[in-house]
């Protein structure tokens, strides 16, 4: 039986919401995810919540009877929640009736096996959480390694991210690192590094892509500082038609990564 | 001289502020747009705002004073405002040092001159505005006539939905509809309508697209239904290489539109 809470000043109540804040998380080396479907991608990706939190309203469901088996078996927690409070953890007023907690992975570059996939995305500066849990959900789409965000970009552990991500959470490297570090780590082996440019660029449709292939957009208001262009080994234009001069990120991201993906062998 | 607002129970602040809701935009058929740079892009393309407010803390700028003697010019209003009562207005913590009141535009399919563009984007029950605003951004750079939205879809004219479009929300038309009305008037002249779909697709990138080509995308949770896609003249499937089964309806509308580009003829 799980245990039932039902107060809003339970210590793990307190706990569960104080992950909705970046502060709190880093501290915690936690973060929250919500949803079945969510629980469902990690659990088949091997990986396990830390505890299991289910509104006591919820229907019942095949999926979340085994993974609320899986989760005791490994040693979790699993509680039941009166649905009001669980709002109040995931700050939704339709919450859905599953959260969980993971441990935060291991984001460092050493971490990553750049041989093994063509396609790797790289944000830098990006601010938009939703922007960067929508590049996680198309590096899954293509087939990609992984996300590697560099200097100051939003938590791609917080609720917004994660939610954005539809799972790629769990599917996706992420790498966090400063550009100093990132483009002596790239040099240290394979690896063409492109980025949507004005400048010199090739057009994009036909430009010689190559695997593993670093696709890389810059800040949602100020794109990529100039250096960050000049070291790269491709610059490629998206054409621009209209008034506008650039992209949404994740948008330029998803039609450089597509277009890769047309070029560059897949397994 | 313009006239200066100082006090947050002023009219005029509550008029403003009333437009942040969407009862309050259908009702007054007017919305909110911020910042120098989106009223610019909405004077460059012949539109005014009917009221001009300006933080009282702007620094001086030759697009902000050429924007004041128009709207001055075509006999708006144009009033100073405490930065903190444009933070009430705006909704934000840092508020753009300007913003405007603008009226609706028709949002008829009467209105639209489907031979005015090779691509027209589509969205049905689209319920993000961030997402929607991200379209008409998208269009705006593909060269898109506009966006159709079908059915129950988040307000094209919502703050986020506007910030979201970097201005697009000038340059491309609007129009909602019933998917009954879309259909027949779509039927009533030339256009190819397309949707991504996994049910007997063709690949995207070989797909025979024509001009006018209407491109839709549906729900971000429930996708298009089945007798939308029924309907359309090509179904067309963009890989997916991951776990995940769609993406994001702004990309997947991105994809999509940059690869009907590359194949139709632009004027």
């Amino acid at each position: 039986m799980p245990r039932t809470i039902t107060g809003f000043s339970n210590p793990t109540v307190k706990f569960l919401r104080s992950l909705r804040e970046k502060k709190h998380r880093r501290r915690e080396k936690r973060f929250l995810a919500e949803g079945l479907r969510l629980l469902t991608d990690a659990r088949e990706n091997g990986i396990l919540p830390e505890t299991l939190v289910m509104a006591t309203t919820r229907s019942p469901h095949p999926l979340l009877d085994a993974l609320a088996e899986d989760v005791a078996a490994a040693g979790g927690e699993v509680l039941d929640m009166d649905e009001a409070i669980l709002a109040k953890v995931t700050g939704k007023d339709n919450p859905q009736s599953v959260a969980g907690v993971f441990r935060e992975f291991d984001t460092s570059l050493a971490a990553l096996d750049r041989g093994r996939a063509p396609i790797w995305l790289v944000a830098q500066a990006l601010r938009d959480p939703g922007n960067l849990g929508t590049m996680l959900r198309t590096g899954d789409a293509v087939g990609a390694g992984g996300l590697i965000l560099l200097d100051d970009c939003a938590d791609p552990f917080s609720v917004e991210a994660v939610r954005a991500s539809m799972g790629a959470v769990f599917t996706q490297r992420i790498a966090q690192a400063r550009w100093e570090d990132f483009i002596a780590w790239l040099r240290g082996g394979e690896g063409q590094l492109v980025a949507a440019s004005l400048r010199d660029a090739q057009d994009y449709r036909t430009a010689p892509y190559a695997a593993p292939c670093f696709l890389m957009v810059g800040n949602e208001s100020r794109g990529l500082p100039e250096a960050y262009e000049d070291a790269c080994d491709l610059r490629v234009t998206i054409p621009m038609r209209g008034r506008a001069d650039s992209l949404n990120a994740a948008v330029a991201a998803a039609v450089l990564a597509y277009e890769a993906l047309a070029h560059l062998p897949t397994g």
